[in-house]
């Protein structure tokens, strides 16, 4: 993925975006492969769920605007995804243990997705997704709209996928708050982009993204049904 | 989207098939709309399932061509897309208001969707959305199949993505005679794309399309099971 | 689909991986076209899901490296799709019309999807698509873990879509060693194209993915659940 910097900046020992990118890739790939364990597929369909979850929503990306997918041309995303499949096995199998002896198996699982950090890393995931797909978008030339449904998908594009396979609607389209933050943060980068130097978009979805998440979380949002 | 134009002649002062088109965005946008709300989704569902249902197909189409999707690089789509989503949560609103006060709502909106105006409608949407996939697929350098296929997933694709979200099979899949008339469509134009002049085989699929699809839906044609 | 041939060896009568390629498509479209009578598709889903069974995978891995479907721009394999399609109708028909008279109808569909020829066939094609896609992955720049993605999504991405179509999770994330073959194989090109001449890797992706598949058969190995 394309790390963006402030032009003229040193570069910084740790570059934080990258640091959030890969928070984003190993909470989205443990999510994914607990959500294939508990939908009982095999070692296979974990591996997959979990890589698809983490790199779904940036290949849908970059086939949108005619990239081949980064995650099949360099190596490091899928790395990382794949340490988090490792860990999303390591605490099914812990759960699945747990389960046999004491009856609290699934209740292990979801202990771990409704865990703080978890779910901050989550949105962190998102937040980083959503920027990294809005600045794809307004590269490639898209139209404000565009851009916003880049930034969308490239955050809540796996995920939504990994649902299907396992033949549930998309969470994102029942229960909401989860979508409308990349929505709210890609829009934010659409409008910044019109009016700032380079980087300050990209920052400033992330802190939409991310900050309207955790309000979301902490105050239990939902959006209204019809 | 390409509007094509009989050679020479002087373009009228409101273009038909452009008509067609936004007709075709309406109908579908709509039609997506009172899918979502009737699956129970949330606001974001219900816009992204109008959205869906009205582009999808264009978007499939243009992927599978090496293009970027228009929706995502110009406006004009999009806006009356989501004009349509606007219309389609009015009429769920009503439905949901008068269903509150005297159990009739989920009736209401199928009286909607049977509405002689809303089925006429989106049959021009699906011979307009026919006619500009195959035409994109010959402008592409595709087979004759590859122009039928084009054809049909533009006309029905978003509709069957719409339906796969919420965990349907797609009612093309089931219950045909409207994918049926856009193959027919499909394969017009490119019998007529080998021996009539520009803009011929556009009009030849357009009125195919739409002639058998109000022929189905008079006679109440089914494809038959096996 | 580019057949592999050893570079300056003359070219043979029949070239074996073509055949392999053609039985692979024909066991694929049948398979699609029971699966869609057995879940009471009509006649055109029976089409759609025969041909997208055979196709679906190697459109996928196409449009994931940029290239326009080979199945939209050459007839060869869309004409063994079809050819396979009229069989799987075929047979289908005969088990509906025994189903009539003796109930046994469901049970004669599942007999030739079980039948040795069939199996045998279907792991042909398997092995022949896993080559194909890693070939393809290599030749577009792809990483080792690319070319294993496009190996094992051109073996089982068809079958997986179609699954997706009538509302079930992709069986191959269910119950595998469907899937692992193609991995083994495709991992297997990506360690010989490092170190070994044009169509060697070809031909041992093709007889890795051949040989695991049918000793998955013959012994019944399944992978663990998590």
């Amino acid at each position: 993925l394309p790390v963006p910097v402030a032009a003229g900046a040193p570069a910084p020992p740790v570059d934080p975006f990258a640091v959030a990118n890969v928070v984003g890739l190993l909470a989205f790939a443990v999510a994914g492969a607990l959500k294939a364990a508990d939908a009982d597929l095999d070692l296979f369909g974990v591996v997959v769920l979990g890589v698809l979850t983490a790199l779904g929503g940036g290949v849908t990306r970059d086939v949108l605007v005619g990239r081949v997918p980064a995650a099949l041309t360099s190596s490091g995303d899928v790395a990382v995804a794949l340490v988090g499949v490792v860990v999303g096995l390591a605490v099914a199998g812990r759960a699945r243990a747990a389960s046999t002896t004491l009856g609290v198996g699934v209740g292990a699982r979801v202990r771990v997705r409704d865990h703080p950090a978890f779910l901050v890393s989550d949105a962190v995931g998102l937040a980083a997704f959503a920027a990294t797909g809005a600045l794809v978008g307004v590269d490639a030339g898209l139209t404000p709209f565009g851009a916003v449904v880049l930034a969308t998908l490239t955050a809540v594009g796996g995920g939504s996928i990994a649902d299907l396979m396992i033949g549930r609607t998309p969470s994102v389209l029942r229960e909401d708050f989860y979508a409308t933050p990349a929505v709210l943060g890609g829009s934010t980068f659409a409008l910044a982009a019109a009016v700032a130097p380079t980087g300050v978009p990209t920052l400033a979805c992330f802190a939409v993204t991310l900050g309207v998440r955790l309000l979301a979380l902490r105050y239990d949002w939902h959006l209204p049904t019809v």
